[in-house]
């Protein structure tokens, strides 16, 4: 960490604030003394220094960090790829391409079993659905909650496809005990006392980008999860909200490189969600894969023009065959272009 | 609520959509021909249509509501201003403006009982702390969680002040029973969840608009409070996110007009956090007065170089003397102006 | 175009308005009479009417067209992608890749013929590079100017390759004259002036997007040049600017499919600027051949470490040579799978 | 300037990148060694240093200025506010708030010479006016042109008041001779060889911000113009560009104090344009002053309904009447409560 100190700071402020710095941290300081600006060089683990109490120091003129201010989730200090692996054999993170899909909402036994089978067929290796659903107006349908839950490991008994969905309150961490993922969804990225609970626990999470977030925000709330014990943790890039209105957010696609540049954790990307419009999936289906995603997230509806939500994001199972069947081709192309 | 038909859309998938409308929502579907289009205009109860699946039917090409999907929250149905009253007396939303000022977080008795006491003094009429803190690193201060709950509680008791202070988790609710405010932060706007719980308890809940949320979200995140039977929302604008960086927050003052003409609820400001920077603070409270907002959440720290969160924003008790003396002169020059 | 027209509009105003939407614009207008809301349906040409003038009249509630703004860049009214050709031969958006390829500025003669030579050799089919340089900053290098333009003629009679160059001002439009295309920087979408003149020439012009454009500004961007008799107008995706600081922008590859169901115009994507880092060109490279754009500019310096612009997000002739090799095996699959 | 130095960086290259710095640009170059990184400090005019070219080196992590890029818009080096004042009397900048008042298009000479008397009668300083209009749409009105700089001087005769008008285009320089302040518009605020040939003149400008530019960007614009020898800028906040849809743009008025600290230049505010909204100027007027804005600027016109554009957002003659009062009556109260 390097901190500028202001041009007229007084000296006895200076000592002391140096003194706090090592002994309230453990860090070692440096002081290099320019004409116009004095600097410190903080060395040691300078994660647990608090931002903003650096920038309320009357000394200080600025500060940027070195090093970022998260551990478990740096590539810097695992540099091996992490790669989840469910007991039932699948993996995310180990170059291969994982396809997550389902209906954004569980509506029936029909149709999940329809929609989990059919999704297999064309190489899903996940079932997404909603069984709690996070919806802007209270008067929209919120999911068939445990009900949902009950549906989806149904369809996970007919097809072996483990299940994915998403937790909306820490109080529901039991009732998601046999779920093989859980998601949790933009909205809650920084509900820290959601990330701090699902870190106690021994099972993959999915962390959706949040809405705004920065990337190192991002991973800061998958440090949360992992500085409890819990290192599963997948990143899901699902667009940022921005000006532009063609789209329903920006899929933001340099995330994945530049993540899998600071993280070691596996990256999958939400075409569905991060442009709101099933006819934009595909070929961003097939960016994220050129992009360097481990995986993707699709929603797949029986029916979607009675989907219950996003209906307009979703395809239909037969246009999913056709975007699995090219999205495995261009990754096998790309990993022979990229072996080379 | 207005639809646009696509130009190719097959006759008896449109009647069979218009017959969906009005059997599922109660509506009343009047049809527009047009040459090049068709445009169905929907009469009736529209806010309980999801927009998703409308947007999802094929024979779709567009639409809009006129209607605003809110109704508890909105104006039209709800004319008059409402005021929220304390049982201790103190109003908010009845033209006076109230100053809720306070430490970012409550860190000793000491602390708290000075702050509130100096604040008090300067005409705060609630005050604010953090007991739970919601942080962006799982490795800084998270508050001194339910100690800090007793230590506001004291320095309630010690000043007569009425607390504010933030909620994190739905399990926390019956921890919250005796504070006078509950907080929900802009991380939480859209924890649906806790909105849900606490649309059942009968308190003042102050909503904070999250950083990337627009008008129309923040008043749905009050309507998820409303929609349980809790009336009783203040709004606090906090900034949103840019790409400015000069400021921690974009301050967006046109918010507050902007609410008041669709909505009813009682309007605040917090340009602490907004700005993230003490020097901004005094200017920014004062363009709030005259942008026409109900009240000021102002972060006050009797020492801001040592405080253990957001010291950069904080005003010294001296400094908050002197921008409350200001505030509330200009309040009272503007109060003489719009009422000539 | 739809108008809803408010609740309380006075009968008189309303049929002014419609009269004068009739006469002024040569427009039909079709009443729509619901129980709590009126509207209106336009029928005809009404790319010429002013929305400003709509949304001011005081019985308007508020409007939205069904018809894009834009007529000659809208693919509705040319079905056909529109595909450049150059006199010497090459093309672009007849479904080939063309790469331009080059450094930010021109620099010396050695510089640029050697970069051209090397470019070529790995697959480029333009020339690019900066005479005329938009620099944020006064102080900064702002090009060789008409000597930069010397010498990209120069290099093009060495290689054959065409040139693309930035123009700044209306003023040496003379001076571009035998520039193959030439391109408007971000910075110049919206410098309408420029637009307009370059609308009366019949040269292929590369428009940039501006930072912060919607897709429709910049398509009315590229009509401000087509309403001239110009139809040879290339798009280019650039990055647009969030909050996020990881990258220097971010490139926005939902706008490639989006322009192409919109417009006819080719899109191509500079992942250079878009990303600001060299080590993020090449992912970004593919994903945008997997997003279907019709080219690629990237940025090639003999020795970025020496670059007087730009340099951080060069690659070297070396890494073009490979990131060339690989978006053109990427291409050569990716039309192989689409064409199944 | 601090430059952290890559941990594993070439010994060797990192001298001749030292060497370089102190020969190119003339700094002195101090080294700190720390144990997991190497920190320069440059000493001396570092405004002349390229980025880019920092960034570019393989010896660099990353960079950051200590020191603002700017320096004749500098505060730092010029402390006293700077005061324009027209031959005519009029100032911006020395505590007085002026009002720049007009129609957003000059239409005709009656409606021209009537807003400006009405507007000078209500305490307006200038009158604001179209001639020249950048639209976004080349089928949308573009301004009478140098006949509507004829109908400006007109009212100026008639009623004294300077006139402000916008240029596009460097070569209208000449025919903009006798107006008074030239304004630059959001969309020109990075046209360089504009700003360059401003420098050159004996002339306020009236420099926007654009629509998604930093604060730092627009004080760069400003020292473009003063780099050139007109030091005679006024900084205009004009709203930027956000996610939010209830208003055109979202007004920034923290920049107004954030400016000030930074530099010596008056600022002013647009409420009309930022917000896009009649019905939200007032209030947005009344919080510019309270945020310390030198002046403002809002658009008038006598008949909205049938402006040739913008006509959402102006108010009538009569409503700027009362606008005006009570922007100069808070202006009074706001100097009084600063004095204290």
């Amino acid at each position: 960490m390097i901190i500028v100190i202001r041009q007229n700071a007084n000296k006895e402020q200076l000592t002391l604030f140096k003194t706090t710095l090592e002994e309230r941290y453990n860090v070692k300081v440096n002081t290099w003394q320019g004409v116009e600006s004095t600097v410190l060089g903080l060395i040691g683990d300078t994660t647990q220094i608090d931002e903003d109490w650096v920038n309320a120091q009357e000394v200080v003129e600025s500060m940027r960090r070195v090093q970022e201010p998260y551990k478990k989730a740096n590539r810097k200090f695992h540099p091996d790829n992490t790669v989840i692996e469910l007991p039932t054999g699948q993996t995310i993170g180990d170059g291969s391409l994982c396809i997550m899909a389902g209906p954004c909402s569980v509506e029936t036994e029909e149709q999940i079993n329809y929609v989990a089978e059919r999704v297999k067929r064309a190489g899903a290796s996940f079932l997404r659905g909603g069984a709690f659903k996070p919806r802007t107006s209270p008067y929209s349908f919120q999911g068939l909650k445990s009900e949902g839950l009950d549906l989806l490991k149904g369809a996970r008994k007919a097809t072996g496809l483990p299940i994915v969905t998403e937790i909306m309150r820490v109080s529901h961490i039991d009732m998601f005990e046999s779920v093989d993922i859980i998601q949790v969804g933009a909205r809650n990225m920084q509900n820290f006392e959601l990330l701090k609970e699902l870190g106690k626990i021994d099972k993959p999470i999915l962390l959706k980008r949040g809405l705004s977030s920065t990337i190192e925000e991002w991973l800061m709330s998958a440090e949360y999860i992992m500085a409890g014990g819990n290192n599963k943790v997948i990143l899901c890039e699902r667009g940022i909200r921005t000006f532009e209105t063609a789209t329903r957010n920006t899929l933001d696609l340099s995330a994945v490189p530049v993540v899998k540049k600071l993280s070691h954790l596996p990256v999958i990307v939400d075409p569905s969600h991060a442009t709101g419009k099933s006819s934009l999936v595909e070929q961003m289906a097939l960016a994220a894969v050129a992009a360097g995603a481990d995986g993707l997230m699709i929603e797949v509806h029986n029916d979607p023009k009675h989907a219950r939500s996003d209906g307009a994001q979703s395809l239909t199972p037969d246009q999913f065959d056709r975007v699995a069947r090219k999205v495995f081709a261009l990754k096998k192309a790309y990993d022979e272009i990229m072996a080379e």
